[in-house]
């Protein structure tokens, strides 16, 4: 049996609060040739996402935790080099959960044959029209049970779920769109780029205030994916049997310990508020609703959906904590 | 016209924190003979109920504050004593929303003809029969969607809406029920009386434990009446796809400062917890089913229903602050 020389990124030791370089560790391995039923990957794109951080803990969650000095794993892109397998050629184009790595060998039944036609760059696999663009489609509109004709505010309005969650609200009708980002030109890419009404920077006063003047009629739906200051100032804008879906509380994913709930959740009665947290895994089955439309939005040129592109495996690490700061636009994805 | 000489307690002034007998005021009244279409009622049970700490504060909430120097209102039971009506009859016991008072004349559209035969007590219909009873069944069935089979945890479990809670869970078929009350009588009254599975006063230690030691394979349902370290508590014992009914927030009725929200609220993204908050006023269709299912249990002698009766409108701001305190069992009531 030959092999090829491969790459992979192990977690070196659990991070205590936020991740540094040091928590990470670039590996040489040796990836075998594909066997029976198996396909060989070269590694294309990797997605690094804010879940990935609660996996790095010791606790249990909803998905087991990453062992320390074994390979991370996630969401990637890649192209079949080498096949022993019936249903994937080379040269196809495959997503599977085995990120964090160059060269990878897998059973065929763990990849998907994805078709990249008519999307701008495969990573939109990976954001839009992927987990994080699902995500959204659930949360608005299973999970929040949003309608036409109301009023949306979602946190994290230029990232890779937020950036989707409100263009799908104005694609679906609602009657305003408002954004919270954590700079100006995020603020600036929600409005004239993502179609919001209204977007603002939560640096720049409270959150409370910074929402109620952009959404001065209040609000019907929160698409929650930071928790903290930004769900208070939400319950506060709530109108009566108003909708949260609890997707995230990146806010909280690096805190070393306990974060105060909001403090006028007491609210939630008198305004009859509904807050419902979930996992998109669970609603795999609508991907398919979700994709006969986005692909359309995108299509005709109504869903924008620019990625931060990071180069190179050595920098997954700096693009996963960059994106626990904030510094994508969009999805945030490693080019391998 | 002739008039009566009545009685009826005004709000003082309003309460800052918790509520003193000096914010009270017992005032003689001249009451009308009833004129067209009106009855005159003397009153004998009235409720104090813990939303109406609520309505002192000069704040928009879902209903309209108490004003100063006006009558209080709430709940109420009443013998017509003289009729202008033709569709109420002197004699008939009746239920309206002017509490507070020992007389008073209505429209006889304000008022509802109450059947009390096979009640223990008429005060049952201002409890277990009545607004409390109808609250713990569209709490625990509409907003929790509990189920048979499964497991369900009430704070304020020996009160007027908890009783019920733990009662009609059990009897729709709950694996197991966990109360907590302030006090060991309470807990003996959930255990030996409601049927609870087992029960803690809250004031032994830290909830979080106690509620793990009563309910050591978790909960599906959680019916919060009290917020606080409750709420934060069952949050940590929720199962997956567990639901919180809403009710209210005692624990911070009389806070002069903002309360801290559950620090582990983020815990609902990946169990997939709902959180709902509701009103009973808004689901009074569901009454008739309520009852229709109530009256059969009492019948059977499957229901307790003991109230905590206080004897005369004088006392009924020390019932009121009582009841804030939590020195009643079931319904609190004051009879006139």
């Amino acid at each position: 049996m030959t092999t090829q020389t491969g790459h992979e990124i192990r977690l070196a030791s659990r991070p205590h609060g936020w991740p540094t370089p040091e928590n990470f560790a670039l590996v040489t391995v040796e990836v075998p040739d594909p066997g029976p039923g198996q396909v060989l990957i070269r590694n294309t794109y990797m997605s690094v996402d804010p879940y990935m951080r609660g996996r790095m803990n010791d606790v249990p969650s909803y998905v087991p935790p990453f062992q320390v000095d074994k390979a991370l794993d996630g969401g990637a892109l890649g192209e079949v080099i080498a096949s022993n397998s019936d249903r994937v050629r080379v040269g196809d184009t495959v997503m599977h959960g085995y990120g964090w790595r160059d060269l990878v060998v897998l059973d065929d039944k763990r990849v998907r044959v994805m078709d990249a036609r008519g999307v701008p760059s495969p990573s939109v696999l990976l954001g839009a029209l992927g987990m994080p663009g699902l995500t959204a489609y659930v949360g608005l509109l299973d999970i929040a049970a949003f309608q036409p004709g109301e009023a949306v505010f979602v946190s994290g309005a230029a990232g890779a779920v937020g950036s989707m969650v409100g263009q799908i609200a104005k694609l679906r009708g609602a009657a305003r769109v408002v954004g919270s980002a954590g700079s100006a030109e995020k603020v600036d890419y929600c409005v004239n780029k993502l179609g919001y009404d209204a977007a603002f920077n939560y640096r720049d006063g409270r959150v409370k205030d910074l929402l109620r003047d952009a959404a001065p009629d209040g609000i019907d739906v929160y698409f929650d994916n930071v928790g903290g200051d930004h769900l208070t100032a939400a319950i506060f804008s709530l109108k009566r049997n108003g909708r949260v879906a609890l997707c995230g509380a990146i806010d909280q994913y690096n805190a070393t310990a306990p974060v105060a709930g909001p403090p006028n959740l007491a609210l939630a009665v008198g305004k009859r508020l509904t807050l419902r947290g979930y996992i998109v895994s669970d609603h795999e089955s609508r991907m398919p609703d979700f994709l006969a439309e986005a692909r359309v939005w995108l299509r005709d040129g109504k869903l924008a959906c620019d990625d931060t592109i990071v180069d190179g495996l050595a920098k997954a690490p700096e693009a996963f904590i960059g994106l626990l700061r904030g510094e994508n636009t969009g999805k945030m994805v490693v080019k391998l």
